[in-house]
C-alpha cells in the first residue's frame, strides 16, 4: 500500500539501508594466530617506527628562513722574505670584511708593489710567453693565461729565460710561494658565528647565541658541546683539524672548508632542547685569488699593488628542520600504516586458500556460486527429486 | 565432454570468473543513516578542505629560480664632530657595490685615518692591554681581542691610563662612538629590488617590476601595496619601521633586517593575479665592520685609514610556491581522501555489531560459519529429522 | 564440558578465529575479462610509469649540500676616447675578486677622476637639477636622484644648460656612455666554475672537474658536453650566446646571466654516469654599479675616483637531485598504486549490477537480506506451506 509516507521511505529506503561485508567465519585456529601475528606486527611497524622513531605525527617545517653574521678576530705579525715586518688584524686579513656567510682569511700572499702600465717582460712559469726569437711573440695576441698583451718582441728576462716582452701591469707577478705561510699566527684567529633559523610555519625562531647581557662573554668564551652551546665562537686551528687537515699544510696552498649548522627541532619539548650541531668539512685543498689597491702618485701616475692571497675560505650553510604533532598528519600516519593490515589480509588468504588441508572447503565458502533462477517446470521437477528422496527416507524409516 | 575449445574455456574460465564481495542487506535505517551522514562528512572534508582550501588538486613547485639586484640611492652629509663636513653618495656608503642579496648601508662610523705600522699603547678599552708595570705585557703576545702585539713595556695612554705598548697599526682607533648617526638623513634613502622568479616546472617566470618603457616610472614611485604594487622602491625609514624598529635608534649602532618577498602563485588564475608580498622582519640591534683603504706617501709609507662602519644590513630572501591544475594530484588527492571513507564503515559496522538492540542477529548474519562437510549417515540422519519434522506438521494439519 | 583447557580456547576462540570475507561467483565472463583488462592497466602503471619513469622504487635526496669557487682569466686592452690605453687583468675587471657563485665581469665603464668635496653644477640629465634661476633650487635639499645638496644657487653648467650649484664630489659624472664596450676582448676570457654537490643522504659527494695531477690540464681545456665533460671552463661569448645574447650588445649596458648547474644522478648506476648540466638564461639587458678608489695627495687632500662599471653579471645556482633504490619507498609506491586496483573492482561491480542483462539476478546474490528470526508459530505455518507445495507436487507426480 503506497501512502505518501510510504512513498518517501520508498525513495529513502534503499539510500538509508545499511549494508555490511559479509565474512565467513572459519574455525581455522592456525591461521587465525598467523593473522593475528601479523595484525601485531603491522601495529608494532605503526606506533614503534612511524610514531616514535619517524615522529610521523608531526607536522615539518624544513625550510626556515636563515641568518647568518660572523665576525674574525685577531692579530698576526708576516715577515715576508725581502720586506720590513708587518701586523696583520681582522680589518686587513678579512675579505670580505662585511661578516657574510662566506668569508675568507688570509693565511699567505704574494705581494707585487708599485705595478704600473708599460712594457716589461712576461713572467717564464708562463708557458705561451716562452720564446727564442722575436717571431715566436705574435704581435697584438694576448699570452694565453699571461699577464698582458705581446709587442712582438722576445726579450731576456733574466739570465736563464727569454720570454716575449708584453704590455700590461709590469713588472709581473713573480709566482714563487713563501715556502711557509706568512700568516701562521692566524691558526689562533677566532671566528663567531651568529645564526638564527626562522619556522615560520610555527611562527618558532631560535638563535644559536646565549641570551646574555654581559658583554665580555663572547668575548672570553670558546665553544664547547656540552659546557658552552651558545658559545659559537671556534678557533681556527680546531675548525681546520675537525675537518680532518692541518692547518700549516691547509695555510701554504689556502683551502676551502664548509661549516654547517644543522638544527633538529622538536617542539613538542621546551626550546632549550633545541641546540645547532656544527660539522666541518674540507672542500679542497688550494684557493687564492687576485686583488688589486690602486694609487696615484705625486707625478699624477696611476700604478697598483697586486696581492696574490692565499687562504682559507669558510663556507656557512644552514639547514634545519622542525616538528610539532599535529592532528592532520597523525591521522595520515596512522590511516596509511594501517592500510598494510590489508596486506596481513591478503597473506591469510593465501594460506588458507592455497596451502590448508580443508582449502577445497574454505574455497567453496569463501566465493559463492550465483547460479541463475530456474523456470517452473524446473522447480517442480527438483520437488519431486526432492519428494522421492524424502519418499525414500521415510519408507526406509517405516521398514 | 571436453572438446578443444572447451578445455581453453576450462583454463581460462577460473580466470575471467568475476568475483564480487557479498554483502548483508540490513534494513537497519539508524546505522543506514549514520552511514551517509558520516559518508557525507568525509565527501565535505575532500571537497571542501583538501581541494578548495589546499588546492588539492595542483601540481606544485616549491623551489624556484631567483634572481635578486637592488641598488641604493640618495645623498647625506655627515659633519664629524672634529672633521669638515662631507658628503656621501651611493658609492660611498653602500657596500658591496655590487648590488647583491645582502647589502649593508653606513649610517655611522669612527674612522682612524694615518695609520702606520709602528708602536703604540694599546686601547685602555681593551681588558688585556691594562696594565701597571712592565712585567703585565710578556712580550711576543698578542693582546686578546686588542690590536697588536706587546713589546714589553707599559705605557702611559693618557692622563688616567696606562696601557701595553703594542706593534701594530697606530695611533690604535679611539673606541668612542659619536652620540648621534652621521648619516641620519640616510633614512631617506631608497631601496630598489628587483626579482625575478621562475617555476621551471611550468616553465613560468615573473619579476616584481612594471613593464614599462618609460625610464623616470622608477625614479619617482614608491611602493604601495594597493596602488604601485609593482613599483618595488622603498624607503629605508619605512622599512626600519615595518619591522618594528625607530630609524634613528637602529641608526646609531647599527642593525640587521631581513627582507622577505614572497610569491604564492596559483597558475590557474592570470599571471597577474600572482603578486608577490613583502615583509621586513629585524634580526639584530647592533652592526659593525671594520675596513681599511690604503696609501703610500711621498716619502713610500704605507699606511692606511681604518673605518669602523655602523649600519644597517638588509638581508633580502625571496621564498616562493606555484600550483597548477594536475590530473595526477587531482587524482591521488581524490583517492587519498576517499580512503577515509573506509573509516565511516568501521564505525558504523562496530555500531552495529556492538550497539545496536539486534547486534546478536546482525552478528550471526554478517559472519557465517564455514562448516565441514559430513559424511552420509549423518545426511540421512538429518534427512530423517527433516522428514520426522514435516510428518508431525502434516499430522498436525491432517488432524 | 567445560575444561580449565577449555575455559582458556573459549576466551581464544573468538580471537584466533579467521573471518574472511564472502564473494559471489558469478560465470560472468564479459564483466571478468573486463576486470582482468583494468587490473593489467593498472599494474602497467605501477610498473610502467611509477617505477620505470618516475623512479618511485628510489629514496631521493633533493637538497644537496653545495659549493661553488669560480675564477675569471684574461686580459684586455681598453682605448678611452680621452685618456691612454689599459690593459685590464682578472685583479681589474672581476668585482668581487674571490671568485664566489656571484661574480661580475666589466665590459664598459665611465671614470671620473679626481672628484674632490666642494661646489659645482649638477649634471644636466637630473631632472631635478634642471633650474632657471635660484628659486628652483631650495638650498638645504638633496637633488633627487642627484650627485649632492643644492647649494640655493642656479649656475650655467655649459652653453646650453644651468643646473643648480650642488655640494659634493665635484665635478659630476658625466653619465655619457662610450658608444662601444672599452673591454670588448672581454668575450675572449674564460671562466672556471669548480662545483661540488654533497647529498648527505647517501653519503655521496661529486665534484664537476677531472681528477687530474695534470697542472695545465684546465689551462688549455673547453667545456664540452661529449668529449670534456669534466672541464667546466668557459667563453663568455659562448655564454652569453646560450642566452641568447650577442656579446656586442650585452657589453655596451651590461646585462646579467644566470648559469644553473643542475644534477640528477641515479646512485643505482656507477658514479660516473653522474654529470652536471649547464644551461644559460639571459635575466636582465643592463646592469651598472658605481665603485670609488679614495686618494690622499701631497697636501692632504682626499679625493676619489668614481667608477662607474657596466659589464655582466654571472648568478651561479645549482641544483640536484639523487636517488637510490630503498625498501621503502618501493613498497609505499608499490602499495600506492596497487591501491587503484580498488578503482578497478569498483567499476566492473558498477557495470555488473547496473548495466549487465542478469543484473536484478547479481543484485540478489551480492546483498543477502539479514531477515529477523520469527517465533515458533511462525515457523509451522511456513513448515505447513511447506509441506502443503510439497504435497500438491507429490499428488501431481502420483497422479
Amino acid at each position: 500500500m503506497a501512502t505518501p509516507a510510504g512513498g518517501g521511505a520508498a525513495l529513502c529506503g534503499p539510500l538509508l539501508d545499511y549494508k555490511t561485508e559479509k565474512f565467513a567465519l572459519t574455525r581455522n585456529r592456525r591461521v587465525g594466530l598467523l593473522h593475528r601475528l601479523l595484525q601485531l606486527a603491522v601495529l608494532g611497524y605503526v606506533l614503534g617506527w612511524v610514531f616514535v622513531v619517524r615522529r610521523g605525527y608531526q607536522d615539518t617545517d624544513a625550510a626556515p628562513r636563515v641568518s647568518v653574521v660572523t665576525k674574525l678576530k685577531g692579530v698576526s705579525v708576516s715577515r715576508p722574505e725581502d720586506a720590513r715586518r708587518r701586523l696583520w688584524d681582522a680589518a686587513d686579513f678579512s675579505r670580505p670584511p662585511q661578516g657574510e656567510n662566506v668569508l675568507f682569511l688570509v693565511t699567505n700572499f704574494i705581494v707585487t708593489d708599485r705595478q704600473v702600465q708599460g712594457t716589461c717582460p712576461e713572467s717564464p712559469s708562463v708557458l705561451d710567453g716562452i720564446c727564442m726569437e722575436d717571431v715566436d711573440c705574435s704581435v697584438g695576441n694576448p699570452v694565453v693565461h699571461g699577464n698582458g698583451i705581446k709587442t712582438g718582441r722576445c726579450v731576456m728576462f733574466n739570465s736563464t729565460h727569454s720570454t716575449c716582452e708584453i704590455f700590461g701591469w709590469c713588472p709581473v707577478e713573480n709566482d714563487t710561494l713563501p715556502r711557509k705561510p706568512l700568516l701562521a699566527e692566524a691558526e689562533n684567529f677566532t671566528l663567531f658565528i651568529k645564526n638564527t633559523v626562522n619556522f615560520t610555519k610555527f611562527n618558532f625562531s631560535k638563535g644559536n647565541t646565549l641570551q646574555t647581557n654581559d658583554p665580555t662573554y663572547f668575548k672570553t668564551c670558546m665553544y664547547d658541546p656540552f659546557f658552552s652551546p651558545s658559545c659559537p665562537v671556534f678557533r681556527i686551528r680546531d675548525m681546520v683539524e675537525a675537518a680532518g687537515e692541518t692547518f700549516g699544510a691547509l695555510a701554504l696552498m689556502g683551502g676551502s672548508i664548509s661549516v654547517r649548522i644543522e638544527w633538529d627541532c622538536d617542539l613538542d619539548w621546551p626550546a632549550a632542547h633545541c641546540q645547532p650541531r656544527y660539522s666541518f668539512i674540507l672542500l679542497d685543498r688550494r684557493y687564492n685569488f687576485r686583488t688589486a689597491s690602486y694609487y696615484w702618485d705625486s707625478k699624477r701616475q696611476h700604478y697598483r699593488s697586486l696581492l696574490k692571497l692565499y687562504g682559507i675560505r669558510f663556507d656557512i650553510s644552514v639547514h634545519g628542520q622542525a616538528g610539532k604533532f599535529g592532528i592532520i598528519p597523525a591521522a595520515v600516519s596512522f590511516g596509511t600504516g594501517i592500510a598494510f593490515l590489508g596486506t596481513a589480509t591478503i597473506i591469510c588468504d593465501m594460506v588458507l586458500l592455497y596451502l590448508d588441508a580443508k582449502a577445497d572447503l574454505y574455497w567453496k565458502e569463501k566465493f559463492e556460486e550465483a547460479k541463475p533462477p530456474k523456470g517452473k517446470k524446473a522447480a517442480a521437477a527438483e520437488a519431486q527429486r526432492a519428494g522421492q528422496d524424502l519418499g525414500d527416507a521415510q519408507q526406509c524409516a517405516l521398514e
